[in-house]
């Protein structure tokens, strides 16, 4: 392997000691937080500059070497590790704020910066950006991943809220896509085609952000239900009336049971719903009204509001650490996370039906999801060594897909692909998934960005 | 030409009747709303199926036969005229609703339906389908071209209100993109790629849609002003403060005079903006007060409310005839449309610049804008068969086009890049203008589908 011992000198010349050869940084690039074996890069890189970002791929590409982009680890799919080696791009150090344009609302950043690190910058502005994952993930990493979360249902997804990015191709250009219009109409529309690429087809190294403004009053509230069918059709009565909700989350009762013993929120042991809106003070006041009226028709009581600040963290921060709760009230389980989403419509079906096979099969299953988008997650929990658990775990994962298909939806809405989903990809896309293959050998025909995700053969 | 003879005749044999080989045919699909020459295609096919559509696409492509989708014929950069002849696809007999899914405010229809065809459609349901290019364009063509218009700076262009498609590829191949779920993460944005694409990566012939809720109250207003700045400084105020406007239209001094001579409006000889407020019956009053007091600040006055939906519909039915009434207020010319989209911060410096330009010019070039979306229009038109007034018209339209990128926005906010618009595109988006015909070089390789337009060396 002279070429690749060759490569990273190369690398170690650019870089200095930030390239990084030692086995405890190679693994940490090499795990995920989900259920894959170790995959661990043959180098990790820190770049600071985009220039930087360039060499890198240069080199690289040079000597067949897989280039990998790495935000915060925080993906579930597996997206960031390296099944084929390769150097790990770690944008850690990439993450300034490059520039904040209020009379724009726009924010421009290097991909390391976490959503968080931006609103705190953020916050004198009066504005925000909205896009909530649960996890402190990069933002970079939110885009290549068309993240979105709690709040996707009022501003959308990374999707809506990226403008324009400066990426790294696989041959080391560098390339501008978008500008600082609201909207353009000059060809294809490269912006989304990166979104959602998994770094499959160059590496984001700046973007510019949509912003939104603060709203003017925010409130929170949690109302419990007698029986998922009530808090489920809540959400479907909610989203059908025009509500514009700011959060609407469905909580099963065993994650209730686990944020109890996590957190204790002494909350009943039965599904919530978990809401906010966001408004003027009057708009918030309608809109709570409003929702309350259509869950007490569904069956929901014990309304408990939230109107200071540190209350609805507290309240956020709970549901965000969910998946934590639920592995702590599991010892010993081997999770699996699953993601799926339908139109509003079907919801209700899709709920149930997947909660009855959950119960049926005897594996732990807690139920969480954005309901108003139709998105929900079961984290699946059969113990770890336990081979017919994991096996039935996996049937369980399965069939949730394939109900997500056959209910018009998809396998998807917002963990992404990964390692962990590119066997239900034929089924979901057809020949739309030879597409993205020919996408991909058109941007990087030796197929060394992030090699084994989300493209066919690939 | 045994191979298009061929070809022509083995179309026949598939259409019978509906495809047409006459002169009269093949001109009316050769011109286009703007300056271009006629530029006929050799046959034009009414297909009634996508399985026709993808029929036709083989023919053609084993014979090396161009193909061009045609919509209502609307567009405005010669988006669908055939400079190397082949067979325009008519989509005009596909023109059915297919499904409407009011419970997740979906339309799925064929692209030949038009967009005033698809409200009168939707009327009884509550909802509508905001999209609102002005002119009574083909859905199709919509998505293809990423259309926008008045109502964008509150619903968004296509882009955002286009959820899922049927495409035929340009080996006959068909494919679905998206689903009907409302998010997905399932790998590159197919959707968005095909919408603003133009037809040269594929033929759209089915699409699903995002519907939104007829508002509760809607009312209409008209304000003049004393000059131009005052407008534009309005609008840049009531973006950046936050209220949800439907509609912010600028129109300058000279349009004002034509939409009298045209439509007896009775305005002031005066720049005037048009808005619309949607939303409840006291959050339209709201809206409309908040707008009132930051249109007085800067001169607004002589305020005129339309709140009957007549009354409404004759202003807005005013506002999309700008460009015939322009037209006939300058018989003889030959128009030169311009659609430069910049930052809100940089909208007064955008337009004021390029009205002093065109002052200077003695060509007459009325403005209107969606300058919510810091997207405005320049109608120019010099005296037909002068070709020095042509020439210094062409200047004018280039440098808006130079003004729009120095300013940080893109050359067209949603007219698209046709035939008209080749010229600016290496200078917006540089290599990614390349990357663009590398995604077209893999998707179409040959380069048959709608050539001469978008990509480069097509």
């Amino acid at each position: 392997m002279t070429d690749k011992t060759a490569a990273l000198d190369a690398l170690a010349a650019l870089l200095g000691n930030r390239l990084n050869r030692s086995q405890s940084d190679r693994d940490l690039h090499g795990r995920s937080e989900s259920h894959f074996p170790l995959m661990p890069p043959d180098a990790v890189a820190y770049p600071e500059t985009t220039a930087e970002v360039a060499e890198i791929v240069k080199i690289c590409a040079a000597a067949g070497l897989p280039v990998i982009g790495w935000g915060a680890g925080t993906s579930l799919e597996g997206h960031a590790i390296a099944p084929r080696g390769g150097v790990t791009v770690d944008f850690s150090r990439m993450n300034r704020v490059l520039n904040v344009l209020p009379e724009d609302m726009l924010a421009v950043v290097q991909p390391g910066l976490t959503r968080e690190e931006l609103n705190t910058e953020l916050r004198a502005t009066g504005l925000f950006f909205p896009v909530d994952p649960g996890a402190n993930a990069s933002l970079g990493g939110m885009a290549a991943t068309r993240a979105s979360g709690t709040t996707a249902v009022r501003y959308g997804t990374m999707r809506a809220n990226v403008l324009a990015l400066e990426v790294v191709l696989a041959d080391g250009r560098i390339i501008r896509t978008g500008t600082r219009a609201p909207k353009s109409s000059t060809g294809y529309d490269l912006t989304g085609l990166f979104v959602g690429a998994e770094g499959t087809l160059g590496l984001i190294t700046e973007l510019t952000l949509k912003l939104h403004g603060q709203p003017e009053a925010v409130s929170a509230a949690v109302c419990a239900f007698d029986d998922m069918e009530g808090a489920v059709n809540t959400v479907i009565a909610t989203i059908q009336s025009g509500i514009p909700m700011a959060r609407i989350e469905f909580v099963d009762r065993a994650s209730a049971v686990a944020f109890n013993a996590q957190s204790q929120a002494g909350w009943p042991d039965a599904p919530h719903l978990m809401v906010e809106f966001h408004g003027s003070q009057a708009g918030v006041a309608e809109q709570a009204e409003r929702f309350g009226e259509i869950a007490t028709d569904f069956g929901g009581q014990g309304f408990r509001f939230a109107s200071k600040a540190e209350d609805r963290n507290a309240l956020w921060a709970m549901r965000h650490n969910a998946y934590r709760a639920m592995l702590a009230a599991h010892p010993g389980a081997a999770p699996i996370t699953t993601d799926i989403c339908v139109p509003i419509s079907r919801l209700a079906e899709a709920v149930e039906e997947t909660a009855a096979e959950i119960a049926a099969s005897g594996i732990p299953g807690p139920i969480v999801g954005h309901v108003g988008d139709g998105n929900f997650h079961a984290l699946l929990l059969p113990k770890a060594g336990d081979a017919a658990q994991w096996e039935a775990a996996q049937k369980l994962a399965a069939n949730m897909a394939e109900r997500a298909l056959r209910l018009g939806g998809t396998v998807s809405g917002e963990h992404g692909i990964g390692m962990g989903k590119m066997k239900y990809m034929k089924a979901e896309h057809g020949e739309g998934w030879a597409l993205m293959g020919a996408v991909k050998a058109a941007l990087d025909p030796d197929g060394l960005m992030n090699p084994g995700k989300l493209v066919p053969g690939n």
